[in-house]
Parts: C-alpha cells; structure tokens; sequence
C-alpha cells in the first residue's frame, strides 16, 4: 500500500470507529431527567438501604429496578452548599457558599450568583424544558421583600412550581408540638416570584408539590423526542418540622419520621405512575438522593445514618453519605456499586452530557463524567472490575464554609478540623420520652468555633475496611500517603479561586412578606 | 333437612374443608432443608443487610431471590445456648444450657442431653436422611478424651462431615497473628468420634467443609422424593481466630473480616450449585442466619452489627439480631418481612411441620410454627396486612445463663438486667492500629457479674419506633404496659422448668487429646 492508500484506509476506520463510538453514546443521550432531592434524609432510612422498620415503597422500588450506590457523597453537610453543588457541579467555595453564616437565611440578600451555570440552564441549552417543584434554599430576594432575584425561575427553570424557597424549619410547626407558633418569617410557599402561603399549611403541601410535577410531565409528549424534560421534585421531607397528611399521618410502625419518608416515598410513587401512563418510562433517567446526612441532635426525629459517624453539620461521613439511586430501564442495569465514590457534583457533567449539552470550559467543574458506572455495559463495574478494590474518583474536597475539613482521596479519607460528634446512644441523655427531641441545636455548628478541633498530622481513616471512620490509622505508619495527600492538596489549593463570600450580608428589608403592613408577616391568602 | 342431613352436609363440608386444607398444606411439604448458620456474625455483616463495602455474594443472591427477615432473633447471644435453642426449639435454660461457664468448654463433660429431640432427630423420625458438617459447640465427651458422648452423630445426624466440635478460637490462630502458637487444646477437628486434626489447619477448612456437604447431597437423588434430607452446614466463619484460604486473602476491600464472609458465601454458592445441578432445587428450602451477633470488644475484626445496639455476649438487639433469609423457589415469595418479629426457636416446630414430622408433645416447645409468613401465599404478609404494624409473635424471653435479662414483646423489648455497652467509637480506644484487637475479652461476660445492671422497674424500648434501642420509654408512662408484662412474666415462670445445668462441672479427663501421651496434644496427622 501506498501512502495515500493508508490514510484513506486510516480514515475509513476512523469513520468506523467513529460511528461505533457515536452509536454507543446515542444509546445514553437524551433521556428525560428526573432528581428526587430529599431534605436531611440519612443514608440509613430507607428500606432499600437497610433499615430494619421503615416500610418498602416506591423509593425502594427504584431501588430494585436501578442501581444503587454505596459511596455517593453530597458537597456539604449543610443544605444551601450542597444543593449549589448538585446543581452547578462545583464546590460550593467556588460558588460563594461561605461567610458568616453557614447557609441562606430569609434574611439574606444574595443568592445563586446568576454567572453560575446551573444543571437547569445547561439543560435548557441542551433543548430541554426544565421545571422545578419543592424547596429551593439557594436564596429568594435581593434588595426588597418581593423582587425574587434568586428564585428557581431566575435559575433556568422553565416552570416552577408550588416553591418552599427557604426550608421547612422546626419553627414552621403548626401543631404546637415543639414551638408555640409557627414563625411565619421563615415559613412561606412561592408561586413563581408571589408568595402563595404564610406561614405553610402542611396538609397538602406534599401532594401539591406532586400535582405541580404531573402537571410539568404532562405538558410533554412522548413522540416529541427532541424536546425532553428536566424535573428536580425537590421534597420538603424528611426535615423537621416533620408533617404528614391525614393518610399518612401514624402509618409508619417506626412512628412520626417512617411517616414522613412514607409521603415523600407516596409522592415518588405517584410520579413515577405518571411517568409510565403517559409512555415516557423507557426514555427517563430517574435519581433519588438526599442533601446531606440526618441531624443526630434531634434524636428520633433526625434521620438515621446507618452505621456512619456523625450527621448533618459535621463532616463524618454520617453528615455526607446519602442513598444514591439512579434508575434507567433498559440503560441502566439493576446492581449496586460498592467500590466506587461518585459526588454529587458528579451529576452536572454526567447529565449534561448524556443530554449532548455543553460542558462550559471557562470555569472549574469539580464533578467528573461518570457516564461508564451508568451504562448498560458497564454498570455491572465491579464484576468487570474484580481486582477494582480501590475507588478511582478523584478526589472529594469538604469544606465547611471556606475553611478544608476532609478529603475523601482513594479509599481514605482525612480530617484537617472535626467537630466533635457523639453516637446517637450519648445524644439520648438530650431527648425527650421516646426520642421526642427538646430543642433544635447543633452541638457545634460554625466552622470557625472553639468547639472544632484541629488534626496536624490529619486525621486517616480506611473507608472501604471502616465505613464508620472508628479506627483512625497511625499517621507514623503512613508517612507516604500523607505525602501524596499533601501533594493532592496543594495541587487543589494552588487553583482554587474562591467566590465571593455569599453568606455575609444580611437585610431586614430583604426578608420575604407577603403583607407588608404587617411586622410579622403573619398573613395566609384564603 | 333433618338432623341426619344435617349432619351428613356437615361431614361433607368438614371433608371439603380438611382436603381443601390438606392440599394447600401439601405444597409445603417434604422439601429438602439445607441450614447455613455462620458464627458471630452480625446483622449488618452482609452487603444484601446494608454493609455499604461488603462484596456482594452468593449469600445475598439467597437473599434477593428469597425472604429477608430484618427481625430475626437468636434465642441467645452466645453460642452453645443459641445452637441449642436453633436445634431444639427450646429456649436455652430448659435444656439447660446455663451454670459457671456461659458455653461449652472442652473441659466439660456434658453435652445436649440425650433426652432432648433435636431438629434432625425429629426430621430423621420424618423420613428424612440427616446431615451436618461444621461448628458443633454443643458438647463432645462425657467420661475419656475420646468417648464422644455428645458429638453430632449422637444427635440425630446420620452423616457427620468434618466436624469443629468446639470453635474456631482466637487461640486456634497459626500465622501468629494474635496468640505465639495455637492452643491445640481448644482446636480440633473431628470425623465421627475420631480427632483428624490437632490444631486446625485452616487453608482448606472451608474447602473440605464445602466437599463433604457435597459428598452428603450427592448421596440422594431427585426421583426419590420419599426420602428427603436436611443438611446443617455450619461454617466456622467469621468467628475470630479469621482465617481465609489463598483464594481469598486479600479479596475483599473490607480487609480480613470481609475475606472470610467471602469465603464463607463462596462455600454458599459452591453447595447451592451442587443442590441446582443436581436438580434438588425446586425443592429444597434453604436458609441462612448466624448465632449470635459481632463481637464489639475485637474493634474490625469483630463483625457489623448494623444500627443495633451492643453485641456478642450481652442482651441488646445487637448481640440477638441476625441475618435471617429464606428462600424456597416457587414457593416463598421473594421479599422482606419488617414488622414481624421470628426467632431462631421457631424453626423447629415450623420445619419438623413442612417436612409432615411430629411436634413434641411431652414437653414445652419455646418456638412457633410459622408456616403462614413463609406461603407463597402469605410471604407478602405485610402486603396482606396493611395494618399489621406490631408483631404478633408470642413473647421471646431471654435469659443469661438462668437470669431472666430481657423480653420482646410485640414491639417492646423489656430489660431487667443488661450489660453496659459502648458504642463501636468508644470501643475505638482499645483499638490498635486499624482496628486491630489487641485482646479477647468481652467488656461484661458473666450473668452474676458485677458489671451487670440491674432495672427495676425494666428498661423500656419501642424497637419498630426505635431499633437502636436509644430512647427509652418513661415507665411512669407506661404502668398498663409493666402490667401486662408483669403477667406475662409470671405466667412464663411459673410453668418453666429448667433444666439441670450443664455448664457447671468440668473434667480434665474429657479434653480432646489425639495423641495422649503428651500433655499439651500437639499432634496433627500426617
């Protein structure tokens, strides 16, 4: 063969090995996306993930029928940092998730900076519609009460529907159980930018958050496969205040929280039916997680973190492992994967790219493509994999406001700065008759306090033999993993532009209202 | 109609009646039984029970295709006095399973009394051909070092494999690992009444165990269906001294312990092959469980007990909560039971029933046929009732030695006496590096102790509410509750008989020694 022979020859396998590449990424673009976003849901309060009492519902039916991560961390233990995480794919100090406060609060004047580019836009640039339902806690106004600057609406979602822009705070119960009054300063639903309820009535929220996404749903067509669809039903459950509907309400053996998870597990439920009657069951990518880890402080009525230390507000892996299912029939091959890290930060490129949008290139995103633990060939990774003992993710940065408290790297992990934490056995002598909880508290919550220790050497522990982080190793013994660690470290550091502080501000004139005349704010529309 | 017709239209709905009840029952009946029992192994061990890096194994295949029980209680949390209560039905202190010591020595010159009708005893009297292979730990010689009055073929077995009549001790270690040499005292294997090995070696245990339950399968043939078997395959596994064959060092990313779950599901998978390529599939009820739970004391290299509470050797949910999975194909529905509580007591009545044998009737039987929870019928019990939300299971009483230390009564556990526990970071402490035990010792052993707690009135629990017990209930909120314990209490004790105690007198003379001319029997055959 001549020259020009080979290259013509090299190009026709270039085409070949083109369109087979092409061929077998098409199988994995362009689903329909739906993430179901719990609220301080631990990683040990489903059925599927092994609670011995919680009943089996629709959440551990996609359980079976997906695949089931062991290792998928949040961002953060705290709500803003995490879910500016799942949605941007970067680490929340890149964003801003830091300052003086450790999350949004009503009153303050910032929000998801509009430079990020979150999962929604980048989705909507992909050609998706995107909608959103359910608690946002990415910041609501800017300069006045009413002007909505950072709601969903401004964030790339096409619809929003019934919104909880903030939380549903211990201090939004309405039933006297743990507070006289609701605070109905913090307690409100949005439409759009118009507050709709203040403070929240609970009786029907959660089937109204349901409506509102069958609604979103509905408006697509299943033939329309150039249009498809993002929803991110993000539920109020399980944080306190706990609440349920009259069908839910005493359901649970395990008492007031099962309940909870039972609506929340209702709602997927309802969802996922309507899913499949309108035909679009084989062409969506479904994930359920949570935001971080259940809140050890409030007793019975915080979530259970299976047999991880700690839980919301530290950095245990209590406060950051969560329930991490995805579930795609005929992509996705039911399993479950337990050598493999995957951060939610990981959903921004993975997604993106399955929906053949664009990853941007001006900026860090922190999450990785994992796109080869998802698909059918390869989601059976670890039989693929035996001798895969170790997981290769990069790896995971946790900081607590803008200060580095753990990296996950490989199968360790390591703690600059921990709070202290107590098993749930110690926090007992806190609670109140069976495991009422008395107040809401962390037992050391800022980042900077006197209450957070600081390990030089790090704290190492071996995460694959001691999930529970119990047996911290000698660092004598590993002397070259702490190199590499502090290689690994500097690396991150030396490119680590932070955002500007987010959490700093605050504004009186910025909290939400819905009658203005009224200080307290204590108005609900008929 | 008159009486006569009546009568007569009676007899025919009886007889309708009985055959209708009759050929409904037949379809579970007669089927092969295999019992895997693992040794301190605890409830959160597996990756099917919620270990977040565990391998998935051929044990939870058992688990998916067949009926996951999340409340399966051992009637002890030690060994001898839990096997007993598997083998008879009966709960420990009636065979009498209690005395100085807490277990079987191999000092002690009593065993299970011949008096007692053990599950093959009963199986055998059905028509059945009775194996065993593995862990005995009820008893071994009588009078001489050799008359091995109480080894398994004394004990209704026809086929004995090789047989560990003791236990896999921390002693038994070869590699120096733990102890310099082993104590060949304490470590022995056995073929009928004749020592094969002294000490153990370990590298082809689990092999050789695996061949025999070969060797005896393969004695029966699938035509024969008049002449069923039952095979109690009991592994020496995890038990510490861990010990895993060159197949698996090194295979599991959870280090040693995680080897020797992988050996044993390995043994599972190689006998659950042999029983499909035989053809005994269809027909053979299988389960697997453990006889007591981990043992916190030996930091990792102790087993997982999940979210229970304690361990091996005292009385909280964590030394008594085990695996517990049954699978029968086409006639146990795959699933999982949560509300309803079983105990290992019931596998007697319930599989000497299945297999068309005779309950006792000379004496009391502690455990209950639950036939209704494994239908195919009603295995989706709770699917069946919704409102089902307490176990209906007769109370569990569980006894330390002869004390009455705690009950589960519906969704309650009751304790009148308990050891202190800690909690696996506490128990940290006395770690060495990576969680190595530096020791064998159990915090609080013995029932009479000092160490032990005393609660009058009793610690309450809400185990569907709160399965770590950690919250205790009010007893001045409960008085209608210790009412009703109080007579069920009473009611319980005053019929119980216990046996003579078996754990009391010990003789040099009935130590296992192959070779007796020397003292310390450090012999091995060739």
């Amino acid at each position: 063969m001549d020259t020009k022979h080979v290259t013509s020859f090299s190009s026709i396998c270039l085409l070949i090995v083109t369109a087979m590449a092409a061929s077998s990424t098409t199988e994995l673009q362009h689903p329909n996306i739906v993430i179901f976003l719990a609220d301080d849901m631990g990683y040990g309060d489903l059925s599927s993930y092994g609670h011995p009492t919680q009943e089996w519902g629709p959440i551990d039916d996609l359980a079976r029928e997906g695949l089931r991560f062991t290792s998928m961390y949040t961002a953060s233990s705290l709500c803003s940092p995490s879910r500016a995480a799942l949605l941007t794919g970067r680490l929340p100090v890149r964003v801003g998730m830091y300052g003086l406060q450790m999350n949004f609060t009503p009153l303050t004047p910032t929000g998801m900076p509009p430079e990020e580019i979150t999962l929604a836009e980048a989705l909507r640039d992909a050609g998706y519609s995107t909608g959103m339902v359910g608690k946002w806690h990415l910041g609501i106004n800017s300069r006045t009460a009413m002007d909505g600057a950072f709601l969903p609406y401004r964030n790339g979602f096409d619809y929003v529907g019934t919104n909880l822009p903030y939380t549903n705070l211990w201090s939004c119960d309405e039933n006297q159980i743990h507070v006289q009054r609701p605070n109905s300063l913090g307690c409100y639903l949005y439409r759009n930018a118009t507050i709709i309820q203040q403070p929240i009535a609970h009786e029907n929220l959660t089937r109204t958050f349901v409506e509102d996404a069958k609604t979103f749903i509905g408006q697509h067509h299943k033939t329309r496969i150039d249009k498809p669809f993002f929803l991110f039903m993000s539920f109020a459950h399980p944080h306190v205040n706990l609440f349920s509907n009259k069908n839910f309400n005493g359901s649970s053996q395990r008492g007031v929280y099962g309940d909870n998870i039972r609506e929340m597990s209702w709602g997927v439920g309802e969802i996922m039916r309507e899913i499949k009657r309108l035909g679009f069951d084989e062409n969506t990518l479904v994930l359920f997680s949570s935001d971080n880890g259940g809140q050890l402080e409030l007793c019975n009525e915080g979530g259970d973190n299976g047999i991880f230390r700690g839980g919301k507000g530290n950095f245990f892996d209590g406060g950051l492992r969560v329930p991490g299912i995805v579930r795609w029939p005929g992509h996705i091959r039911p399993g479950r994967i337990n050598t493999q890290v995957i951060s939610q930060m990981d959903i921004f490129p993975t997604f993106v790219q399955l929906a053949g949008g664009n990853i941007p290139h001006d900026r860090v995103i922190d999450g990785q493509d994992v796109r080869h633990l998802l698909s059918l060939q390869s989601s059976s990774y670890e039989a693929k994999n035996p001798t895969s003992k170790s997981s290769n993710h990069e790896p995971l940065f946790f900081y607590c406001n803008d200060k580095l408290f753990a990296v996950r790297y490989g199968n360790f992990k390591f703690h600059y700065r921990s709070m202290p934490v107590k098993s749930k056995f110690e926090y007992a002598a806190t609670c109140g008759e069976a495991g009422f909880p008395n107040d809401y508290y962390f037992e050391c919550l800022f980042c900077g306090s006197r209450c957070v220790l600081k390990h030089d050497p790090p704290l190492i522990y071996n995460l694959a033999a001691d999930p529970s982080e119990a047996y911290s190793l000698d660092p004598q013994l590993h002397q070259g993993l702490l190199q590499e660690l502090k290689r690994v470290v500097e690396d991150h550091e030396s490119n680590l532009v932070k955002g500007p502080a987010l959490f700093t501000s605050l504004a009186i004139s910025s909290i939400p209202c819905c009658d203005k005349s009224s200080p307290g704010c204590s108005c609900n529309y008929p």
